[in-house]
């Protein structure tokens, strides 16, 4: 067997078997095939594409590339949730506790990685003296007992996807349905769980613009999942504006709080218990969504799900203290309001342009290495929808810089679009994938 | 400009600028773009092609990339002549001479190459002494005195083209019509000549099999040549049967040596004819082809043809009196014929495979490196249309070890196939573009 062999049959349109698909990706992380034959195989596919047979097969060879985590010390049907990623995503810092008050395990390994914002683990940093390095022996018993532990990724999980993916990212080969598909969904089959939540989002915040090639990766992914044997599902939900009101890590954070205590925004809250249902139903604690939906509501109200999550936060090094005072978390030195120079109703907020005025004000990373300000970002007061008077506060920027803080209020200004018929409203969830 | 804005502009099906062109090259010469990104990029040039501006661009950017021959010493309107390859091709033996015998200046650059047989130079190398290692002194003065040299190439020319062409072979990327004219005429244009006749085969023995293939490319390569101020014109010729009856080096000298004293094989003399008054048309020599072929028929039968050849063996260091006596150049130990199983007319001949046969006695290079045995070689007594009786010979073998001659034999009778009717002969000169 030959890489040159295999590129040019997928060139001419040829299905690459099981055994050329490991082959590949083995000899490839082995740094036997040079970057430069497979990134003319990734472009190949861009074009040509993959069969389902092929995507299940890349997926598995890149989960099967390093350590694959074994879970089986943990009582109970496991059920991990992902998501493509958004802004204002703080969506895992209240299902994770909130799913584990209902005795699910939540097992769940977590990134850093690039963002307008930090990843969870990140945010969860905003607690002083909270540790994600945990050995394995502490995250299996955390979930054994609390039911939730959520730790930095320190398997070697999936390293040709690593390798892959980097290569992708520099040679405009990210773009193919099947090759985000597998790269997704071989970090999740590493990661040991039986079954999975994926929260697909489509919009101007998230990496999948449209409608329907959200809905195309996520019926990817479904089947990917399906074919390795595990229970997976996707949720297609909206990201045409951010996620709640508040962008930026500690502010996401203490909306979290409020969400797990029974506040929170609407669609924060809508779319934690529609995940979360999948899960408790894919976990076995609920005959059906609708009686899984019910049972997580009462936890927010009762105390539970906040209770859990302290709890989490006290077994990883935190003071749970600061979740019952979180004017403890961190707090940026400038907080200004911006006000609207217009009337109307907002009919569109340029939701990546949020993102990036959260990343300008130093609450994300551009490169690997870069330190995050926890405290900086910026809070909707109004969303799609809301009317808005000439000189009301439209959002409040967090910052510690006076020049970011005026770069940040101007450019918000201009994210914010306002009509005057009151817009019609897209609904969050936009489609379920079983 | 970055190379992945390139990458990601030509996979949309945009179409690269002059100036992103040359930027691309450059950098790529130099190093400062990766092989893998310049993979990718090529894969994406398969799939979405080239517009003639671009092929244009690109060609020219592969010429300047190094050394532009100078060739403004030598009198006269200098006409180069490039073959696409094919088994038995000792075209450029006769054409050379021949054309120089007409007093139009030859100034050839000839590679070794890898194939079936070696290159023009190497073949050369059968005389004994004969130098192909000229200082461009003595190039433009042979030139200038007895109107040609054939030197192998020194000069630094197209590096781009040798660096992308060593990438493109080995990641499938070779086989697009815009990247292999692009290639040929970038070497062409970097070679200094006023005008070009290009040699394109077609069939079992060539690198274009169809016949569409290699009409496509020789339009390409006239356009490009014309987009690029020379003037340029492509002869189609069949490759589906060897060129002439010799295949290897000395062998194909002798041929070519019959031929230029007025006798050897009709194709072959048919060939060279029509490349050789389009280049006589094209240095002034003739006012039109058919007065031009008048010229040169008489060149080969009145002996000046021969003549010049004899001359240019001596100006680069070998003994013309071998071209006198043929039977001194390299003689293979082993001569044997290959008698025929069959009965019936030639219905076919594996093109491709007689020049492997060619290979296996050791006539051509594996690799780079690869040492030529110049004496060896096949001679093919019979071919398409030739009646043959069971017992009769239809090739004779040259070989220098007796292994290699039994299974050459064995190959070779295998090579023939046979039908009890005539078969339709395709004509040698399938088309000329101009």
């Amino acid at each position: 067997m030959n890489m040159y062999d295999l590129i040019v049959k997928k060139k001419r349109g040829g299905e690459l078997t099981d055994k050329e698909i490991r082959w590949m990706i083995r000899e490839y992380t082995d740094e036997n095939i040079p970057d430069y034959q497979m990134s003319a195989m990734m472009m190949a596919i861009c074009f040509v594409g993959m069969t389902d047979e092929e995507t299940k097969e890349l997926t598995l060879a890149m989960a099967h590339s390093g350590d694959m985590l074994n879970l089986s010390e943990i009582h109970g049907i496991k059920v991990d949730k992902h998501s493509t990623g958004g802004v204002g995503d703080k969506t895992s810092l209240v299902l994770a506790p909130l799913v584990a008050s209902l005795g699910v395990p939540v097992a769940k390994m977590s990134g850093r990685g690039l963002g307008h914002t930090g990843g969870t683990i990140d945010k969860l940093e905003s607690f002083a003296g909270f540790r994600t390095n945990l050995t394995t022996e502490e995250f299996i018993r955390n979930v054994n007992t609390i039911h939730i532990a959520i730790a930095g990724q320190t398997a070697d999980l999936a390293p040709a996807d690593k390798k892959l993916y980097a290569l992708r990212d520099v040679t405009g080969t990210v773009d193919q349905m099947s090759l985000i598909a597998s790269s997704i969904m071989s970090k999740k089959l590493a990661s040991g769980s039986d079954g999975i939540v994926l929260d697909v989002k489509t919009g101007d915040g998230a990496f999948m613009k449209s409608y329907s090639d959200a809905k195309a990766l996520a019926a990817e992914m479904v089947n990917i999942g399906k074919l390795a044997g595990k229970d997976v599902s996707a949720v297609i939900s909206d990201m045409d504006q951010p996620l709640g009101n508040a962008v930026g890590n500690a502010l996401e954070v203490k909306e979290a709080i409020d969400t797990l205590r029974g506040g929170g925004p609407r669609d924060l809250k809508e779319l934690v218990l529609t995940l979360g249902s999948l899960m408790a139903v894919k976990a076995g604690k609920a005959e059906n969504t609708e009686q899984a939906a019910a049972l997580l509501e009462s936890n927010l109200k009762n105390g539970r799900a906040f209770q859990v999550f302290k709890e989490f936060i006290r077994a990883q090094g935190g003071d749970p203290g600061e979740a019952e005072q979180p004017e403890l978390l961190p707090r940026a030195e400038y907080q200004e309001e911006v006000y609207s120079e217009k009337e109307g109703y907002v009919s569109n907020i340029h939701t990546e342009e949020i993102g990036r005025i959260c990343l300008l004000l130093g609450g994300g990373r551009e490169k690997k290495d870069s330190e995050i300000d926890l405290a900086v970002g910026v809070i909707l007061l109004r969303k799609k929808g809301d009317f808005v008077c000439t000189g009301e506060p439209i959002a409040v920027i967090h910052a510690n810089s006076p020049e970011k803080l005026n770069e940040a209020k101007e450019r918000l200004l201009q994210a914010y679009e306002f009509s005057e018929e009151k817009p019609l409203l897209e609904p969050l969830i936009k489609g379920i994938i079983e």
